[in-house]
């Protein structure tokens, strides 16, 4: 990508930058734009930033929505050249260059940062769309934490129904995602809903953990993975290796085995795969459905256009695609951010190179894994000093001073009391079908009894 | 009432007693069980308490949901003759004493407490029902501020629905909610708002206050109401006395007058009435649907049950219903209480007299109004006094430690920073409506974009 710049990327006016996606991509882009004279228009369909990682803790009732969600305009309020249109890509113009909106208007751009994101990938698995819960957004997260919640009350009114997989918890897939799910969901079972529930008989709650493979965090050492396994399991996770799910079907799972649970809650942590963005793009893509990317992340032969995180198909030097983590994400949106500078100052672009920092994941109270990565010493952590290295940094990475300082409180009561807070059976309604008038609200968001 | 116990309310097992709703009455009146030698039931279609005085806060972005709303079954862990159910009581079987449950259930009672609380009254305006805000319950409440936030990212994305009302904000009704509503709107949309907004013409915003009579908060008194009112006026609010609306309809309110005011949002704070569980039980009903009761506030020929808060229809000496609000409705759950174990012990009951305690309103930053009874000193408070004695007053009685800290930490934050923490756009299922079956669930609460 050394070739130079085409003129209309560098007009008289102004050059304008739409970023789409306010994820980790989108929000290190538009900050690596701070100083640079360009207008930014970020685009996205909340009018928050979601700090994924954390969505664990929503679903488990360790944290608020609020708290690892922040305002974008927020964010951007001593940034003077970022604007923010809250709205859904669901096109790009290329022959005008506008980015165009789900509600029929579009934006123009000079030059564009696509930054979509993920969404769950089924595998093709009949019933997973269907029935499965996904940790990829706030409501998402906040609807599982209140379906968890509510299968308690029901099972304390009708205890009858345990019997028919009422309180029996499934994850499938063993990666950090599922491991930080399990480990939390027994934690919470354990102690909080323990003492809100005296009348059940806690010792048939099962939380059951299924991986198709033979180990747990398969992007970790032996011995992580190891400890990760015998934590689980110490702490009454039951875990299924080898086990692939058929098919899932209303209050079953089926597995290839021909073995069927019975459970009215399957989380599906299996893997992902690019926004539907990519495909209405009609770009070509990588396996997973992310968009192919030249060596510096800009579209073949579109070289203002850039992918930056989980929608990019960007490879390493062995060619194999980099993993969906907040940190490629973050990498990534201040590279394209850069080459973007780059062009403007008619300087050839550079490829992307990741600074592999590591792997960490967090097991539950006291327990966690680290691997820094050989440039940051190789160490590797384990236990408590594993759970401490992930609480540091995931409040490093937390956008927002208040919402560090509140998961921090919130973290400390947790761990001083062994309770958990966010108790509320409350149900959110899906953010991309938000209403838009308020007449469409009046019918659905409003309550019946009145 | 000081008939001997029929001998059904006292069998030789443990009595049972069953409290509908876990509004102030009901969790007031289960506490003052404590003691007692009874199983204690309480019903509530919602697994939470909600502390109504401040959801003004959590539609203008001051406070999380979370902040104002406590666990049932955590309130009462260390209560053990307390019990939790979550259900909407529907009616009661009163021959075979039983309460029932919306989903088909029913729950058997020797003594019944009815707190099933007031909803907003439409006073047969046209239209309210359908296109009004009310502020009742904690899914409204977080869905007017989505709602608000959402008109001003509109107005951002298409500033010329400013002219057809986007930005106008109408509140119907001049008592504590319509004066507090105000107040916390102007101060959310000249401080935080702006700052989100720089692209905006500010000074389009208009908050509208309608006051079918000539003074707001008719309950207090002369100097306080003008002070109130003094404040508004200067703060931005368009106050209009002695206007009355005729009609509402998508995007305009009409009042009696023939004036027609352009607006998205109306938010009804202009009166309730009883709950519809009140009709539903086909029992003597008084002015504002409540139910009429006996000076000890039992049913009138059901000595074993009683009404509590702002469905009683309860009258003090001079024979006018009480107020409904929260000191009424916290004296009167703990009297019945009260009541139920007198009769256990043989004891004739005794009338419910009301100690008033004065009245309280928040006008915004620095400008409350507080006036206390005669009992209490006859104290009037306005300007910094009374805002500090409101705050002081609401925390002493926010359920839970921790929301205390939280609610003050958030305060505290707000007043120093003149910021507000909460603005995620983020509408919630109506309680009612929340889904009883994983898969009732999956069409309705999920993202469709996947």
């Amino acid at each position: 990508m050394s070739e130079p710049p085409r003129p209309e990327v560098l007009p008289e006016a102004v050059p304008k930058v739409v970023i789409v996606g306010a994820g980790f991509a989108g929000l290190y882009a538009a900050k690596a734009l701070r100083r640079a004279p360009l207008e930014v228009l970020l685009i996205d369909q909340n009018n928050f930033h979601t700090f994924q990682p954390l969505l664990y803790q929503v679903a488990t009732s360790g944290l608020e929505m609020g708290d690892i969600a922040h305002g974008v305009r927020q964010i951007f309020h001593r940034q003077r050249n970022v604007r923010f249109r809250r709205g859904r890509a669901v096109g790009v113009d290329w022959e005008r260059k506008r980015v165009i909106l789900a509600d029929g208007e579009s934006e123009s751009f000079d030059a564009l940062i696509l930054g979509a994101g993920a969404v769950y990938s089924d595998f093709g698995v009949p019933g997973v769309l269907e029935h499965a819960w996904f940790l990829k957004d706030l409501a998402e997260a906040a609807n599982l934490r209140s379906h968890i919640l509510q299968r308690f009350e029901r099972a304390s009114a009708e205890p009858e129904l345990i019997a028919t997989g009422l309180l029996t918890f499934v994850i499938v897939g063993g990666g950090p995602t599922g491991v930080e799910m399990a480990g939390a969901l027994v934690e919470l079972f354990g102690g909080p809903l323990r003492k809100d529930f005296p009348e059940l008989e806690h010792e048939r709650v099962r939380v059951v953990l299924l991986e198709m493979t033979d180990t747990l965090l398969a992007a970790f050492g032996e011995r992580s993975r190891r400890y990760a396994g015998a934590v689980l399991e110490g702490r009454g996770v039951e875990l299924r290796f080898g086990a692939t799910v058929a098919a899932l079907r209303p209050g079953e799972v089926e597995l290839a085995s021909g073995e069927v649970i019975r459970s009215e809650t399957l989380l599906w942590a299996a893997g992902v795969r690019g926004h539907p963005l990519a495909e209405a793009l009609g770009l070509e893509l990588t396996r997973g459905q992310r968009i192919r990317v030249e060596a510096d992340l800009s579209l073949p032969g579109r070289p203002y256009a850039y992918v930056a995180g989980d929608l990019a198909g960007a490879t390493d030097e062995a060619g194999l695609l980099y993993p969906q983590v907040a940190q490629v994400a973050i990498q990534q949106g201040k590279h394209a951010a850069r080459q973007i500078l780059r062009r403007l100052r008619n300087e050839p672009t550079e490829g992307f190179r990741y600074r592999d920092l590591g792997v960490m994941a967090i097991i539950g109270r006291n327990a966690g894994v680290a691997e820094l990565s050989r440039a940051l010493g190789g160490f590797k952590l384990r236990g408590f000093l594993g759970w401490l290295g992930w609480l540091f940094i995931h409040l490093v990475y937390l956008p927002g001073h208040r919402n560090r300082v509140v998961a921090f409180v919130n973290w400390a009561y947790n761990y001083l009391t062994f309770d958990r807070h966010v108790r509320l059976i409350a149900f959110m309604r899906p953010s991309a079908a938000a209403p838009e008038s308020p007449d469409a609200r009046a019918d659905e968001t409003r309550t019946t009894v009145r």
